[in-house]
């Protein structure tokens, strides 16, 4: 199968940012084969032809952080001060199941697939139900069961510390799906517990992650303590390796970055869910600076809402430039390539996804420029991080896929989806309800 | 001419925020004819029936501030430090016409209207094109002329007073448009053209607007050239009245908002256009609790983007919150007033629109709730402000119109209103790509 998109600006994302105005791309099965200027395109036999009629054609924007399995959660107390422990944690104790999680996930997926995300990195429980969704739905992804002390979907202490072996095991050679294992937090986890995931992320060779330097009190619990931050603490338990994934990192100090890149951890910078919770703004330039590569990510549909990266995007550059008084603070090409190669370097997969090049996965994102909102172009990043919305991707393919059609799924009914998740819901909704009275 | 809008969870954004979960509302010719809980609808002819299908049914949105004339710039040198000097500026005076105002307004007001926009306020200059092509589209509208040393719909100094006196004297009869004038900025006028204009406002009793506190340098120079903050010296010549708007307040003191209440100021929030400039934030809880009705605005294209509020939202949600340090700062329910009624009472238009009231104008913006994005809705409000983006609108009307018809104009092609701008943007084209060519 060979499929030619023609008429397009593509927006490489390569080292060199190449872009070709008027340009061409030819897929072959699950890579792309050749790219360039339209002139140059070359006079062979394709089975599909598909106009993107002056649109950008970028590589699939890569989600580096959230909890799929949450969307029930989504609008349910966002502006409650205590939500984590009156919504969140009592919810997934008394409702969260397998089931519900497969179908959150299906829909989530649906949802960053028709705003162009091609890869995700999920941290949730009942990991093997995702996993299960995430190759019905045939998304790129990372999928990491969550250890803590109690977590829902195992009555041990630590008992996903077996739930992730299991899971890694048996998936470990799945084409577009990586198995993982991700300790919740520091403070949520006992040091023996920490270092058991960081022995089987070493043992199977598979990625590792872990909320970190997210709470101020987590600050203050270390410092009082250990007079360690959370990050020398993980040093000093030998948790830190390039198999890392650090979420959030909001308060770590200039020396904790230091730590950090001398382990080649990488980072997910989620600062739409940082900011919605008023804890703070990450040092993102600093880790830059220091060699940390970092990707952007949208934390769970109960913390950041929406799965898609336009808004991630939109709320970086505001939040950014304010922070530093500079409107010349992370221009727009910068947090195109945070969305997309910075997101594969971050989760290691930039030789598979995140640009545009021969050889590479077809992961690739379509955005219409024909809206009202996406008019003039006088310059393609400022467009995507200023004026487009998760409604102007119009076409997405993942791998051997063409998975979104004129800006819906190819092979998957978005009615059904969602019908399907409310049906599971009913326990939940039953005992979100009584939360609610219970506040009034 | 009588519709029915069934079937819909009606958020009216009255007083006491009735909602009707499952609701009803009649429009009669221009007005809201009567709205409550489906049980109660009465039995009478209707000439249409829409099926809202569960969606959400609220207010038509208000726009406090934007400058429609100027869509050409969007997208263009955004992250340029000194893009007023080397951007806006130039080509405003090389390029900007009353035909591409016109042309500009009307894809402005399109893209207002499809996310749920039913009135705005913009100040620009050829402000005759601007009504024009807003009586056209057919929405509610506060137009205001701009006053400065150099406009460039004038050849006389402060031209914009003339041009804006024939502006009020002939459109003060309008049923949708209310005829107004704006001095730039007190840095950009001088205090005899502030003083004129303001008399302007006083003897034809219409609208004032101001760009103010929103520069440091603003802040510096009346320091330094009077020991006053811009809105003292605004004050000390007799500019302040309740008839103004004032847009920005980025560095207003608590002295400052003091004065501005006891003259009853109005207040545009721009918190997308004031953070991705890396300005800063305005005090927002601080104008509320002094009593100053305020309301949101997007700012020009080339300042906030896109002119719809849903971002605008999310961002007043996030950096306010961060600004506390507190999750609970601007619950959803209050953005979505400052975003309706708030923004009704910010153009002095409460009794006529922003919430969902019998008698008052039938502005109403339904939104779709069978997206992804929006599933599921614990709160509508948090639905609206956290999940909703602008393509989440299906229906609008204003006044006596319907504007908006499932995502789409009922009374104009998008695609002929870009065409014909594209094409009266042949000039500011060539000189735009000769300010990039010299950049580079
Ligand atoms: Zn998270
Ligand atoms: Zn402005």
């Amino acid at each position: 199968m060979r499929i030619l998109i023609e008429n397009v600006w593509i927006l490489t994302m390569d080292s060199e940012y190449t872009e070709y105005k008027n340009g061409y791309l030819i897929i072959e099965d699950k890579t792309i084969l050749s790219l360039g200027d339209m002139k140059q395109c070359p006079d062979v036999q394709v089975d599909r032809v598909i106009d993107g009629q002056g649109g950008l054609l970028m590589p699939g924007m890569i989600n580096t952080h959230t909890h799929a399995g949450m969307i029930p959660f989504r609008s349910l107390g966002d502006d409650t001060p205590d939500r984590l422990t009156r919504f969140l944690f009592p919810l997934e104790s008394q409702a969260m199941t397998a089931e519900l999680a497969y179908h959150s996930t299906k829909v989530a997926i649906a949802e960053m697939q028709l705003a162009g995300i091609t890869t995700f990195y999920d941290i949730y429980y009942f990991e093997e139900s995702v996993a299960e969704a995430t190759a019905e739905m045939n998304s790129r992804a990372i999928l990491a069961e969550t250890v803590l002390e109690d977590g829902c979907d195992s009555d041990e202490k630590f008992g996903g510390l077996k739930i992730a072996e299991e899971f890694i095991k048996k998936w470990s050679h799945h084409p577009l799906i990586t198995p993982a294992i991700a300790p919740h937090a520091p403070y949520t986890n006992s040091t023996e517990s920490l270092k058991e995931a960081a022995n089987l992320s070493t043992k199977y060779n598979v990625p590792l992650s872990i909320h970190l330097s997210e709470m101020t009190f987590e600050m203050e619990k270390y410092g009082q303590e250990y007079q360690q931050t959370p990050v020398e603490y993980l040093e000093a338990i030998d948790f830190l390796s390039n198999k890392l994934l650090a979420a959030h990192l909001i308060f770590a100090t200039d020396d904790d970055l230091v730590i950090l890149a001398k382990y080649n951890v990488f980072v997910a910078h989620c600062i739409g869910a940082n900011t919605k919770s008023g804890k703070g703004v990450a040092p993102l330039q600093q880790m830059i600076d220091k060699g940390l590569k970092v990707g952007l990510g949208t934390d769970g549909p109960s913390s950041g809402n929406t799965l898609e990266l336009f808004t991630q995007m939109k709320l970086l550059a505001n939040f950014h430039k304010t922070y530093t008084h500079n409107r010349a603070t992370f221009p727009s090409l910068e947090i195109v390539r945070l969305a997309t190669l910075g997101g594969a370097e971050a989760l290691g997969m930039e030789k598979l996804t995140g640009s545009l090049e021969i050889g590479k996965k077809a992961d690739i994102t379509l955005i219409e420029t024909d809206s009202i909102n996406m008019f003039p172009i006088h310059d393609p990043y400022a467009a995507i991080v200023y004026s487009a919305n998760a409604a102007n991707v119009c076409e997405v393919w993942i791998d051997d896929k063409h998975i979104v059609s004129q800006k819906r799924l190819n092979n998957h009914s978005e009615v059904t989806l969602t019908k399907n998740l409310s049906e599971a819901m009913t326990l939940f909704k039953q005992k979100a309800e009584n939360i609610l009275q219970n506040m009034d």
